[in-house]
Order: C-alpha cells, then structure tokens, then sequence
C-alpha cells in the first residue's frame, strides 16, 4: 500500500494516474490520499511508516519541505531542492526521502524534444517545485536565472545551489530572454490568478513552460499561443515522474 | 477512506467484502488492509485517526482489547465484550468504539432461522469472539453456558457479565445439552487443529454453529453433519455486520 499526503488531498492526481499504471503492469498495489493538515502531518506520517504494508510514501503541498524531518534518510535531489515528494521504507526498515519533480519536469521536456543541456532557462518561482526543477536543470547541465516575487526566496534559493552550479546560476528581477521560461509558481491555477509572467515580453523563440497542471491549458500557455511561442504543459511533469516512483518503490525494471 | 487493522492481515476478507458493499451501494469509499504490530499500534491508529479523510477503522485480532484505550468514548456492546472492531470518527471529533462480532453473529443466527431468545446455547470459548458473542446473545434473550480450557477466562467473562444477566449465565468444564452449541474458539483454521468439542456427545437436536470462516466447512462442521446435526456457517457472522458496520459509519439508510 502506498498514500499520498497533502492538504488538501482532493484534487491529488496521483491515486488515479498511479492505480491505473499499478493495474496496467499487473503490480498488487494501491496509492490512496491521505489527508493531513500541518499540525497533524508528524503523527499521520508516523502512523503510515508503521503501518507494515505501507511500503512507501508520495508527499505534496504544503508537506514537501516538512516530510525531510520525518525520514531517516535523504537523497540529494531532495536535500538540494530542500523538499521531498516521496518516501520509501528501505530493506533496513530506515525511511529514505527522495525527489522527482526536477527529474519527471526534465525528463517531460526532452520527451517534447526540448533538451535543456546548455540552453538558457527562465525560472520563475523559486518554492517548493521551482527549487526541484531548479535543481535538476543544472543538473542536465541548463544554465539558469531564478526570478521569484519573494527576492529574499530567490536569494536564498541561488546561495544553496551556487557552490554546486558555479557560474551557471543568476537572479534577475523580471524577465529575461532565454531559450524556456518556467512557470514554477502555482498562478494559473484559479481562473481569477494573474499571469506568473507576460509572454508578449518574450523573445518568439522562447518555449512556455506551465508546471500547472489543471486547467491544462492554463492563461499563461493560452496568451502564449497567441503570441506564436511554442507551450509545454504541466501534465507532463508528473506522466514521467510516474515511472520514476515505481523505481524507487521497488515496483519497477522488466515486465512482461 | 477506512481501513481494517490486524497482524497478520493478509487474510482478512473486510477489504474485499466492504469494498464490493461500497461499489454496490455507490459509495465512493474504500475499505484498505493496515498492518499493525501490537508495539506499534498505537501509532498506527492515532496516524489514522489523524488523517482527515480517514472516518472509521475496523479491528480484528489481536488488537480488540488494546483498541479500547485508542477510543475517546466505548460503546456498552465494546465494553461489555472488553473488546472493539469497529471505531469511527464522531461528528464532534472524538473517536467511539463499538463492537459488532456479537450483534452480526445473532443476525446471522436469525436469518438462518435459529431464533436465540428463550433457547439454551452452550458457548465455547471465552475471548474476544467468545465475549462479544456472550454479550449478544444474552442481550438477545438465550440463556448461557460458558466453557474454556482456561478457567480463568470463563470465570472472568461470567462475573463480568453475571451482574447485567442475573440467572441465565452459566460455567460449565465440559459438553451441556443446549439448544445451539457454537464453536468461538479459533480451533479449525488450519487443518492440525484438533476438534473444541466433539459433536457425537451432543443430543442429535443441538444446532453447531462455528465462528470459523476458513475453511467454510471446518472439521466440527463436518463431524457434526455425519451425526446428523444441523450445521451454521462462521461466514453469517461477518457477513450481518457489514450493514452494522455502515450504520456505524454514517453510510447506511434508505438507498435507490
């Protein structure tokens, strides 16, 4: 059994994206919501750890930084981007943190033909996913430049990633022209949200990248499209994140 | 969501019988196993507890007797039974346990026609089953005679029940001749087990009735159906508490 805890949980996609990947490789399990409100989240991520068919963990919103306290372990990807979204009981019975939102983001663009190896990405918002996204990136070897409305996040973000990214790493105040620019912050999701950034400001090379995923078609890609720029949606950040969990929980390698 | 807590508890049928009541009835719920040892128990049902789309929890052995300290409030069936399987969220926040073992196995008996009230039932085995049968089928009007190997629990089932029953409770070191002699002991799940009692020293117009749900026809079952005795199957007892168990949780009532 697995669980994916967030607050709130309802429109958590994982369950049916995972359940019907579960169902079609033939693997007996189930991911259910598990919903846990931040005073709460230490005693329901305890509880799950000790369950002993709850062989792993999918965390999201507001609970990735907080879930790097309640593991034993924590992978570098999660310790980097400061945050984790998954948890796995190791075969030692220790509770290892890991991250895949940069890789599943990464992995999403290169599957839509956009390699971020030496091109330049615009990130915008420097949270939780923008900070695994960014993460990732350099680490795909993109050069980088972090803008958030929140500098002191932005600052705070590019100190802990400089000394591992020398010289591939900026902050700018607004836009800046690049290769891809990121939507990393969760603006778009209601439909009374201003636009993260304005596309018409962009170079009409640039390629529009959304991390929201509902609506799909958010404002942003919408007034991007307008304006002739090539869009990448959100979606795909979790699709190739899918593959990536059942690695880590075990579940993964050849099928039939 | 809720779940059903046991060590072991990959036997246990509540998931697959709640969840085909769930999807009957249209309820978009769904029963999951949860294994808990007894040294983590506590923090497995508190983990629960804490998790806001978690509204009930069933328990099954061992852990009846310890689910009544995890409980804010206990039903009179539980604490009479010294025992829970069930708990539920109360709309005010706190937890109640209730315990419908006894209640289901007497449903169980009447739809089979074997009304209890004012018939002689000679009960064998005195723990948490044996209790919450006890209790029920006092409540229901039998009169009772208790038997276990350990005299110790019969004799402390008996003076806790004596004061709630005066004169129809009864302790007995071997066979009676009852109306309705029921098997609350786990003798008969493997297939080494020897006979709880042996149907030949009973009058040929005794009912047996098992608790044991695997095997179906459990050896007691069979010997008693070569005597000619009628036979009641352990399968009745859970099957009339899934209706119970969703009154308790609040899913019951007048449905299309």
């Amino acid at each position: 059994m697995f669980a994916v805890i967030g607050d709130p949980v309802e429109q958590v996609q994982a369950p049916s994206m995972m359940n019907a990947l579960f169902a079609r490789h033939g693997i007996d399990a189930v991911l259910v919501p598990a919903h846990a409100t931040p005073a709460r989240l230490a005693t329901v991520v305890r509880g799950l750890q000790s369950t002993g068919n709850v062989d792993g963990l999918l965390v999201t919103v507001p609970h990735k930084r907080a879930a790097l306290d309640l593991a034993d372990v924590v992978a570098p990807a999660a310790a980097l981007s400061n945050g984790a979204n998954a948890m796995r009981r190791a075969p030692d019975g220790r509770w290892e943190a890991g991250n895949f939102d940069g890789e599943g983001f990464v992995r999403g663009l290169r599957a839509a033909g956009h390699e971020p190896a030496g091109r330049h990405v615009w990130l915008v918002g420097a949270g939780g996913a923008g900070s695994a996204i960014a993460v990732s990136l350099l680490s795909a070897g993109a050069e980088l430049t972090i803008t958030d409305l929140d500098g002191h996040r932005a600052h705070t973000l590019t100190e802990r990633l400089s000394p591992h990214f020398r010289g591939r790493l900026h902050r700018a105040a607004g836009p800046v022209a690049a290769d891809l620019a990121v939507n990393a912050t969760p603006l778009g999701m209601r439909p009374e949200d201003p636009l993260p950034f304005d596309p018409a400001l962009l170079p009409r090379s640039t390629v529009v990248v959304d991390i929201v995923m509902k609506p799909r078609r958010t404002a942003l890609l919408r007034t991007a499209e307008r304006h002739g720029l090539l869009v990448h949606y959100g979606a795909a950040m979790l699709a190739h994140q899918l593959e990536l969990y059942l690695d880590f929980f075990g579940l993964g390698g050849p099928r039939a």
